[in-house]
């Protein structure tokens, strides 16, 4: 048997479960999802994402799937995990999207059968549009991935995640504990969607934007952010982010002091530290 | 006489000095340039933006130009108007480049001699990069001109200063007072560049980054600034620029407790107004 043989399952065919099931159906694999949203399932269908699907936790497609990728919020996955994961298979290896890691892992690993391995994943891609209809698996294309194993964790079950994503067209690969992936995550992409929300409410004044030049619009592209999604992870990455934003408003603050204290040499000297670091975060981007 | 037989002078031919120097020789106008810089002058003449130029306030090239360019810091412009207006014929019309435009307009008006008219105006564009080497006139093309006017220019001056816009490429034309000016620029502009620094100092631990999706490199690109311009700007536009990180940390502070008291329902309705504000930009900016 070959990794071809194996049949795919995707619970949550929405931007990302979309995009994971047509990078694996055009790569030849056999692929089914599971779907609240009949609209979903027809449409991954019709379009050659899946072979089949269903609405509910089937268990005969549940039991005949040897992958299946979670892409769900992250408490309807746990909670989709309480109800259903008795009828998993053993020998099953499962991974995820989701964008937080410590409070999601530990638990799904407990809820698991004997014999499946949970191998936990965050694919660092995503867009700001929902749903199966603009899913695409070039998304993934250069973008980063990362495996956050545990001590339950096999050899086996990481190569398999890696592998996944290398196929899928992933580029940087890394490998790190949950509890890292969350304090990362927290400041590189909660804290910046924190930033850009409250850029956008923090003034009504939004006819200002006429005027805008770049900075604006590349500040709040991400104000254009999935509600319930984002207020998941906020809130179960609850202790990382407030640590990141209280130092981002403990530094705010010190800005702020010195330009009314119109301290010209202390505004020059974080500015001079600022661009050192963008210039060198630019380097490693290029490498 | 029409207006291709105008001699223009640039004053400070570094990124946007050269933008305007190499537009304007494009289009066939007699273009020279005072830089303290004796390689900015060489370059521009080897590369022709200019066909002549002075590391001096020349007089008599001062005298012999109908149309005058500032393209120096707020301080540097206003010193040298001190120095130098007196040598500035009447007839003559300038504007500027200048990002405050309340703290500069006014001195800059009373400084210029009689029958001599300045129109200051803000073009919105820039780089990450500096001086005349870096300068093209591509970053004029689409993007947005604001002129400030007050009570002591002309229908006739403002209608230059709108055309040499117009003629550089430029797409969208306001024309705004130079107060209305230096509140909105607060905001979009000094507000995005204060975050974006805020963003790169707060956290030293910038192999965070090795991991980032899209959302840290959008906010901080502009993270790269140039420090003695921005520190200027910041402290000449203080009072407006306060207010807009004052309101900016309050709201923040806001979402920041809505976070620590897992209140989801508010979450979720900051977000949504960030969202519907964020798709409104969008469809202005797409008008």
């Amino acid at each position: 048997m070959t990794e071809k043989d194996n049949r795919y399952l995707i619970v949550g065919l929405g931007l990302m479960g979309g995009g994971y099931a047509q990078g694996l159906s055009s790569l030849g694999m056999h692929v089914a999802a599971i779907d609240r949203d009949p609209d979903s399932i027809a449409f991954g269908i019709e379009n050659g994402y899946i072979e089949k699907g269903s609405t509910d936790a089937d268990p005969t497609l549940i039991a005949s799937s040897d992958r299946i990728i979670f892409a769900l919020y992250p408490e309807i996955f746990i909670k989709w995990m309480e109800e259903n994961a008795h009828l998993i298979r053993p020998g099953t290896l499962l991974t995820d999207v989701t964008g937080v890691k410590s409070p999601v892992v530990s638990r799904i690993q407990e809820l698991l059968p004997e014999g499946a391995e949970f191998i936990a994943s965050h694919p660092m891609a995503g867009r700001e549009v929902y749903g199966v209809r603009n899913s695409s698996s070039v998304i993934f294309k250069n973008a980063n991935f990362i495996i956050t194993p545990t001590e339950k964790n096999t050899e086996e079950g990481i190569e398999w995640c890696r592998s996944l994503a290398v196929s899928l067209g992933f580029r940087k690969i890394s490998v790190i504990s949950p509890a890292e992936h969350d304090y990362m995550i927290a400041f590189v992409s909660q804290l910046t969607h924190c930033i850009a929300v409250t850029l956008m409410t923090c003034n009504n004044n939004t006819h200002l934007a006429d005027y805008t030049a770049d900075s604006f619009r590349d500040l709040t592209r991400i104000a254009n952010i999935n509600d319930e999604m984002w207020s998941s992870l906020f809130i179960m990455n609850k202790e990382f982010l407030l640590d990141q934003m209280d130092s981002f408003i403990r530094e705010f603050g010190e800005l702020r002091d010195l330009v009314e204290n119109e301290d010209y040499e202390g505004l020059k000297k974080k500015m001079r530290l600022s661009s050192k670091r963008r210039k060198a975060f630019d380097l490693k981007e290029k490498q």
